[in-house]
């Protein structure tokens, strides 16, 4: 075995706003499992929150928790009946391993298993680390046309293709985004990959709103500036990625009769008032969704064959042992539209 | 032509609670047309609504309107080119008319037609009368084994029906009905039919529980004594009878993982407050209805197989003189399930 | 422990037409299985063939093997983490248990997973003896509703449910079943507890023909005296238990404009002569199936309702130590709709 | 009215061979209908068997008649009530008028009405004049982006993308076409823009694979030189597009577990011998295609996206007068992939 069992170390939240950087043992393997030396970590809005506030909604971080679930890295060990992936391959990791067994992995939802191990879920340490250890079936290989960054950005990717399949874009879908961070960013990408020609995207931000359009929207609305209004539609499909209530209402009142609204932002609160009435007169379909099933392999198909651009939405990138200024630097600079952690440097 | 001219009778709304009898001429026939002597009406309510309030949202009674849309008859008369009902033969008619050519009815979303011409809706007159028209592919032969009354139902027994096709009802499906009335009642009854075989119904009248019990409820809650609680499934599948927000609100929790949500019921309201955050961690799927497509055939087959009973939601009838009666019979005795206006009789 | 290690006793085949009574070891048990002391079991098609023919296609007994596939039993023991079934508790098995984890499995299309463990499917045995273990999410708790023997024939009806999910069987479809053994008989039930209405049932034998009509068929044919044609249709859905070529192909050209056919008999050949240019015109939609997948809650579900029959299918049941006569019965007396092992009284 | 009732020229086939120039009077317009100038029309594959043969199957030109239903052109007239496209406007035409009202129409499924008016389908005129009528809801306006020939070519595009469609063709799709005339050409362009990223052409024309590679193709197999085989896949679709027996089992053989098959291409027979052991152990599903539904939007908002290649298939072009050389063209020089006879320019 190569690895040298003293050579882990993680950044590790301690609570709101405290990460230390730790020695931490190697994991040990499962028989199918694999060790993965960590590349690269995409820091995710959800990272933030815990990094803020110690919590999100009822997920309470009670112990010391390792953040980060955007993931790609090397296999450096396998367990012993682990054969998928050869020693040295480069591979990208799907963050969560379900059950296998429950009626919702039966049903293929495995993203609704009660039992998912989710990195960087409390008490589920994640991947702000040298080494992670997953069962190798959520390793999946990398074509060299992937790079390390390219290849932890295919779990929001992910996202964006779930979005995507919940609400039918197809060939010339009119699609309406609402938020341009990296999920609405990579959900447009996504739907003008599977066909969408119209794609509005809307944010207050009009820097995000100026990287959409140079990454394929079709048109832009700073909604700081005006409200959303059924004149900017119809479209058969809204991508809500911003969890704000009103954006929410005003995307599905510029829906067509049998459209489509598709969930993805998480807002602060646990209800929200929607159009109800005009729900029913057009036959509005609703569907909220939760991380993703089966995406990986479409993920990887996209980004090798060049239909999404991933490396672009890197903005910053910190070592390992700075991974503390990775969960700030959003906040600081609102510009700054994707930050990963590069383990391989740190 | 066997039908004398000056024959006609209907039952006209001038205002709210202001219906009177008076002579109207004949229908008359485009060329596709069949006249129908009607025989039963139900009365919706719909009906009632325009009847006490002169108006549903933006639909407005500004002229004399029949009202009236649940509707068996026979054909008395033919337009030059109509060929598919004999004079004589026994029909229900599917009340709205759509343009056939615009991209809903094009995609067979008929029923969200923008011209359609929907009975009973200003300023389309409706069926409380002893003579319509209608195109002959909007009249559907009945068989004997479906009475009049029971012909003039599978209106509502299609909106029950396009409830449980929207919901994806099927063999074994847990269902939750939340409200009782005609609607409610025939939704639990089409489910019953698709194989659905959890089958609980809520409301706060014990009268129409009970009824839904002797029709194949498997269990009920009265929501008088205590509210819906996710305890009380889960359910694969909700459809919402009620328009009541809080009710739905306890329908949606109640839901499995991946489960889905018929509206059916209109509020009062334009929005709603929705448990949005539930549903984005169960993958909801939300969906609105407006009346139906392509549900008659259906209706029929299961009328005549005995699969949903109608004529036994039948609690009172009157004649077409009668009209005003009927359309204040349901307020003035809230264990009236259906009333029908006998048209034939009259 | 309460069971004796000595005390299993299995029929195993050794040679087309040689089965012989063994005592086998108790079989040790997974962290998460059962051991369930079987009560009965189905004869199914296969289990003849094997018996006949030795082999299936590509699957051929090489080793010993025991076959029976279509169990209930009693769980009488458990795995040191298996805690879904309390000993003693009544349970069917679906007998075929997938790996959970690869690209299939993920899906939900877990019957087409090629790591599959299939009872009596060589070289994994199946359970005409007193014992068998299987992983604990395998067997499903059957209420009192559920005989031993219908236990057993939920697996026969799984593969009638799937046909009709295949098939989208639904409120007032037209279904034609070519084939009313078992399977067509099963088929031809589910089809009917999911709304079907029109259901005929086509077969050369008079007698399995009369057992379908008073089993819920709306009409029989007799292919015997006379060919299927579309002027026995239109038809929505074509459920084909036979494997016939000539039937096939009759039952597709019966079928409505987009109607669906689906493959479930299996025909001696490795292909088929098919009317394709037909099936353009009329865009049929045929679709192979192969087992079944999400099957036994549904079918427990109709069970306990009575939404099928299943125990008036039974027409011989023989003890363990009599299996190969069960195996011979069928073709002795072709009359015999569903023969089964009875283990329990062994 | 601006046009000149003598002015009307067109190309009459009167039997195989025999296409003849003469004067027709303008069509009459129905009052929903346009009269349109033709510009461009392409010469199909059945144009070509009309010609040749006199007969396509069942239907047989028996009486003089005009070929080509792949139109674009100009408004020039309208009915009385037209008011969908001012006078001037460029358009496509779809070239099937359905009934609207039928249970296919209403179903959205309108390619297959029974009492479908076809262009070029005895015994109805195509468009290989200098006028035609249409209802004007079968006129799409062209944008700028669209030039005449390949508004002409939006028809052959449809049956790419119903091909699609059908076959759920998506992102990351693995898909086989099979064909590398202009229907598999588009069919695999269509494709690409649907999200496919693995597009393999087969076919044993060397430039037509060459063609196929240039407009995006990811691999080609000339089966002049070796048949398909598994090991060319697995693939998610085939896009059948040549007719061919063989080549249509090999496609199959080559798709993944649940993977589907469309047909597109017709061949010679009635029947064709298929997999058929095959797709039920892998469960495939085959389904057949006739023409298209509700394309054209979506076929030009492709087109003028730029998202597929149509101008480049236009390998030469003809006048009206030359209508009979137009269709002799395809058979004189195989590597020829689209003719379009220039009507504007005769």
């Amino acid at each position: 075995m190569p690895v040298d069992a003293a050579d882990n170390v993680a950044a590790v939240l301690h609570g709101p706003g405290n990460v230390q950087i730790e020695r931490r043992p190697i994991p040990t393997l499962g028989d199918r499992d694999v060790l993965v030396e960590v590349r690269s970590v995409g820091v995710c809005g959800s990272d933030i929150h815990y990094y803020e506030h110690g919590r999100i909604g009822s997920f309470v971080v009670e112990r010391p928790l390792i953040l980060g679930h955007e993931v790609s890295g090397v296999v450096v060990d396998r367990g012993t009946r682990a054969e998928r992936h050869a020693v040295g391959q480069r591979v990208a990791l799907e963050p969560g391993v379900p059950c296998g067994r429950c009626s919702e992995c039966r049903h293929g939802r495995y993203n609704l298993c009660q039992d998912v191990r989710f990195f960087a879920t409390p008490p589920i340490d994640g991947a702000f680390a040298r080494y992670v250890a997953i069962h190798e079936d959520y390793a999946f290989a990398l074509p060299p046309e992937i790079s390390d960054d390219a290849g932890a950005l295919l779990e929001p990717l992910s996202v964006g293709i779930w979005a995507c399949w919940k609400g039918g874009v197809g060939l010339g879908s009119r699609v309406l985004v609402t938020g341009a961070g990296p999920i609405g960013n990579l959900a447009m990408q996504v739907a003008r990959a599977a066909g969408a020609t119209t794609l509005v995207v809307a944010d207050v931000n009009p820097d995000r709103l100026e990287r959409a359009g140079r990454l394929g929207a079709s048109a832009t609305v700073n909604t700081a500036e005006r409200p959303l209004s059924p004149a900017d539609g119809p479209f058969d499909v809204l991508l809500e990625c911003t969890g704000n209530e009103s954006v929410t209402a005003a995307g599905i009142e510029a829906l067509r009769p049998a459209g489509s609204a598709v969930l993805v932002g998480m807002g602060p609160g646990l209800d929200a008032r929607l159009p109800l009435a005009a729900m029913q007169a057009r036959e509005i379909t609703l569907v909220g969704t939760f991380r993703y099933a089966n995406t990986y392999p479409t993920a990887i198909a996209l980004a090798a064959a060049g239909r999404v651009e991933l490396d672009r939405l890197v903005d910053a990138r910190f070592p390992l042992e700075q991974a503390d200024r990775a969960l700030r630097a959003n906040r600081e600079n609102g510009a700054l539209l994707k930050v990963v952690v590069d383990v391989h440097d740190g």
